[in-house]
């Protein structure tokens, strides 16, 4: 049996309201009896919706009052400065003082990740914290970071992401010496620029299992498990997929809707469309991890609905059972050491 | 009717020799009377498999002798200066002699683009060449620009690659004011760097219909008609776009492919299935221009099977009637002369 798990759930910063996250919430404790949640929000919106649910007595459900709530456009500084009782700070605060192990916001990516990092501060030997999340790939999933945090990365920016993308991978999903790469360009005229290469003489240098330069099509190959990026083209990357994803979905949508001819085929179809949409779902793969600070943080998507919150949750709790800011520092230290010690 | 256009095709780069792309040529000239190709290659291969076409008396295609072939993984400099009667090389001269008004090689990237940018030279005005290609998009396609070519860009080339794709995009595809965005971030705490702001205010400044930054989503939202960003940037999305294609493609067939059950309803649905297939035919999107040059040079993709090839030849006498080089050097001047005048 797992040992019990607390993570504290800012209810109030998504785009849908605190409803769908409450929902979202009792679905997880459903699921996972080691699971605690602490629900950070306006407690008189808050206890009224749980309450509803006939869950105000549930002992692994607690309420945590915070005043303010941070705006989707806000400025992150203005964030961190102007509204120290937001419900986004008052759930890192928990991870901080150690009453969370974790804590998850659908707030925006800006406020959360400079409130994270000076609340928590970095891991030792982590210059910048980094995104991180899983994408579908042709046998699972592939890790890739960073997502958008930073935009401009020196090469040892880019070889700590190695290390961090590596203790998630094996941490979080049993990969034992995960194959980290490089993102390049694929022309043959230019083989990436100074950045790249000063990273990749690191991450080889490194005990790591750095497979090399990869191009955009191997985040879906399997042939890799972490894309190490900075967070410029990892964003473009992740925002391309996205996009691609949502254009090929209307094309089958469309194209099976075209006559009523084509609409009898895709209700017959329609097992093989729906087992189609599961595998391409995005809500199965929302929750980004803010790696490398001294504490979990995860991300959801702003809009996201209950299926995808609970995703957000799951990952929430399984990096806090894999204690996943631990394990980096361990990787980071074993790396340290082997170096010095040739 | 059109006026004759004469397009200069390297019959021997490719990887798959030269017999598919003398079928694409044959396949071009029977569609458009207006076209005259001159086949460049070793003639004691191209005339025998031409003289198998019972083609070898036709007027409007032509043979011309090049002894060298440049290899796939050749450095560049090294075709450059080694390979001076190369087909590649041959091609590119019968550009810049006037003899063909276009040309077209399968050939390796980088020794296509060194080789054309030491014949041909950029045209006034314009720093580097950069790689631009149709995408698909949700209506229709978008332009993107630079594909790879440019690693490093600073604002200017930035601005540069927005007029050229601005010029294409009113030339090739009669879009009036074409829609420029440029590509950048979607996270809120960071929205891209310096040269990417810098170049904003370049382009804001021009008399370009600049739209403003663009995420990778927007590639396929229809909302934008040229993507800019640097050849990093744009040669991950691209090979990210190509690689989730491929992969959802996969899926589609294995899903329709899991049982016997859904091998039938593949079967029954398959007027819908190639629909799909052909929306997103990567071989309808073949042949990237290397824009910037004092004339025409399309790349074609190294695989390309006839279907493919028979694209780039389309887009290279597409480039070649609209004189896109011409048009390229009038909206430059126009832009400097609007800045003059302010």
């Amino acid at each position: 049996m797992k040992g019990p798990v607390a993570i504290a759930v800012d209810v109030m910063s998504g785009d849908r309201g605190p409803s769908v996250v409450i929902d979202a919430a009792l679905e997880c404790l459903h699921e996972a009896p080691n699971l605690e949640l602490i629900l950070v929000g306006d407690t008189e919106v808050v206890e009224p919706l749980v309450a509803g649910h006939g869950r105000a007595d549930d002992k692994r459900l607690r309420l945590q009052h915070a005043s303010e709530v941070v705006g989707m456009d806000e400025p992150p500084q203005q964030a961190l400065r102007g509204k120290k009782d937001s419900s986004m700070r008052v759930a890192i605060n928990l991870v901080k003082e150690g009453v969370a192990q974790a804590c998850i916001s659908a707030g925006n990516t800006g406020a959360l990740m400079a409130t994270a990092r000076f609340v928590l501060k970095t891991l030792p030997g982590i210059d910048r914290p980094a995104i991180i999340s899983p994408i579908p790939a042709m046998n699972g999933h592939t890790l890739m970071l960073d997502l958008g945090a930073n935009t401009d990365c020196t090469p040892e920016h880019l070889f700590q992401f190695g290390v961090m993308g590596s203790a998630l991978a094996t941490a979080a999903y049993n990969i034992e010496q995960p194959a980290i790469g490089l993102l390049n360009v694929g022309s043959e005229e230019i083989k990436g620029n100074d950045r790249v290469k000063q990273a990749a003489q690191l991450l080889g240098d490194s005990g790591l299992n750095y497979i090399g330069f990869v191009e955009g099509n191997d985040i879906f190959s399997g042939r890799v498990d972490v894309v190490v990026s900075d967070g410029f083209v990892g964003n473009v990357a992740l925002k391309t997929i996205e996009g691609l994803a949502k254009m090929i979905g209307g094309y089958i949508r469309q194209e099976f809707t075209r006559t009523s001819f084509t609409k009898v085929l895709g209700g017959i179809s329609s097992p093989v469309l729906r087992a189609l949409k599961r595998r391409l779902d995005p809500r199965l793969y929302n929750g980004a991890s803010l790696l490398g600070l001294n504490g979990i943080v995860i991300k959801s998507h702003g809009s996201a609905d209950q299926v995808s919150f609970a995703n957000a949750i799951r990952i929430a709790t399984l990096e806090a059972e894999k204690q996943v800011p631990k394990r980096i520092t361990r990787l980071l230290e074993s790396q340290l050491a082997k170096e010095h010690h040739e």
